[in-house]
């Protein structure tokens, strides 16, 4: 009895689309007129193709926050794919009523870890009639999806696939009762540093704790208007993570971190 | 019987988004999901996320110069909030048969002057169940545009308002007969540099103006294809603004004038 | 009986836009905005917005690269428009049962060589009540698409047109049994150059071939995966066209390649 009781598949008609690609070329264009060909009634929406180029970490951050804001029965592209053209399997997971499609290489990790299944793509059955080796969003992700918005069983999406590849899940590092090691995780376009740390993994309240970079000691505040324009502030941000800003200002300018730099926070 | 006389609101369905929170991090992406997660028979339009970080003067003017061109029962979502966080206040304005959403900062103010109502918002009731302190766009707006899709009376969205912030409104001055003073508004991606001034606005027709910069005198020609490559014009845009442009070229560059500067228009 | 049979029109709903445009200003939105009013069940797809400032080749690239992935029935309008404003007419090209619209400048060459019929669009007749002297995308393309979504015969667009404007197609060129003088077409946003050759286009197949771009001997490859990264390759893109890359790396970079360069390839 250990078994996950499965929901049936009902389509929300919503199809989203994560990549890499960037909005100058014409692939994401593409990749929806192949899904609206297949499935008319398609709603597809763009969560973002500002991935940076082959950065699952990145990819993989986006998604994990932003899925559950979609309709269940939601399917999710999500094409960042340095081994295109190689045999890499495709994964689809099935996870709280939602279907995730990636390359095997990590990006779906925290999908796995609680999914009603993992499968691997019977890619030959869904492509498209010519595969291009280059360009798996258009000649597999896009048509695999119209056929689940059409109301295919996803379980016959192909054999369940019990070894994905998972990512080492690095994260904040506790170093003593009172200080924990973060990492930088991403600038976003207001300059702000987002770290791996969740509010809600630091013991009392976000308020209690200061993150340090070098000498700076820097307040977790609860809102950008409890500090002044210039000032550098921590504060959790809208998915639960604690960021660096700037109030009107970029603090990736002002500390000069980018991804991977590590952050100290310290309880006071 | 000063009243206005409201018709009732029938949703087209449609609900445009005007933000600055760019197209790289996910923020625009989530906001379509929340939509369509509450109204699945939603349209959601990007009318652009371009909008220079919490820049509302420039918001406004895309609005102001966007929303007719949407069916009648459209909802715009426009979030530009340099206050969020606070207790700022969020208005609902119903005008010309369309409902505009906006942070309580004077955004709307050209909506409010001929407004058939003006609300402000009732957060509690219309946010998600977990609603952050930093993005209002997916926990409020979203929400509640939702809402309004699936029918809801627009006058359920709060109690009217009377003391909206309005901000003043600069606009050209007129100097003498025969000169205004006007100022760049914002440069567009050509370069071209968009006044605030109105052909409309101009005594006579507007072929009979000529803008000044310094010594230069800059004509007013109907079109683009009336002049040679590398010429610096001034035109009426499609908006019915007068702009400086050079034709294959940059007029910010040439003229080396950013926004809030002054430019002269005299009458020949 | 050398006419075309031509079946008769049936809207997929699909309208795809590709400008010049870029997603800064609002102007994408206002013609989403214009079409969803003329036709609510219209499902407008942006192919692409990035096209170099009235780089009519890059469209004409884009768009016949694309077209094919959406369903029969589709609208393309493709706005990159140096003449907008003079007399130039606008073309609607049935081609393939999809509906073409664009300037009268050549983008739509290679539809025209194959059409069902073309035609020059009767602006009057389809513009909205205001017509700028800027925007047509706006004020004649949008309705336009509106029209054809809702169902009206596409020979009602205007007169049947015999001498649309006609780009040369440079493309590349045969110098021996044993060589061939491509040209860099457009540099993707992973630093990928994609040349104007196709490998249908090469004799024997791709792999017998080898770019050289000075010195250099690039081996046409199947696939980046068997190529280590850093390592400069050619390789046959997603839509058929030999391009060069740097795996994981920028190929304009390391080549300082840009649009128009010549690129000779050699059969080994």
């Amino acid at each position: 009895m250990a078994a996950k009781l499965e929901r049936a598949w009902r389509p929300s008609g919503v199809v989203s689309l994560l990549t890499d690609f960037g909005l100058v070329d014409p692939y994401v264009g593409v990749m929806h007129g192949v899904i609206l060909a297949g499935a008319p009634r398609a709603r597809v929406v763009d969560l973002t193709h500002g991935v940076p180029a082959q950065d699952i970490a990145v990819a993989a951050f986006y998604l994990e926050r932003s899925w559950k804001y979609f309709p269940v029965g939601s399917v999710h592209l999500a094409v960042v794919d340095p081994g295109v053209g190689s045999d890499r399997r495709i994964l689809a997971v099935s996870h709280g009523g939602h279907i995730f499609l990636a390359p095997d290489n990590g990006l779906l990790t925290a999908f796995c870890a609680d999914a009603t299944w993992v499968r691997s793509l019977d890619i030959e059955r869904f492509s498209l009639a010519e595969r291009s080796r280059t360009f798996h969003g258009r000649d597999v992700f896009a048509p695999t999806a119209a056929r689940l918005v059409e109301g295919l069983d996803p379980r016959e999406l192909g054999p369940v696939c019990d070894d994905p590849e998972l990512r080492p899940i690095g994260g904040p590092r506790r170093i003593s009762e009172r200080a924990v090691e973060a990492h930088v995780l991403l600038v976003d376009r207001f300059g702000n540093l987002v770290t791996d740390l969740r509010a809600v993994d630091l013991e009392g309240s976000a308020s209690q704790w200061v993150a340090r970079v070098g000498e700076r000691r820097i307040p977790i505040l609860a809102t950008y208007s409890d500090a002044r324009a210039g000032e550098l502030i921590a504060l959790v941000d809208s998915f639960g993570c604690v960021e660096l800003a700037v109030v009107k200002g970029s603090a990736a300018r002002r500390l000069a971190l980018s991804p991977g730099a590590k952050v100290r926070f310290e309880r006071t």
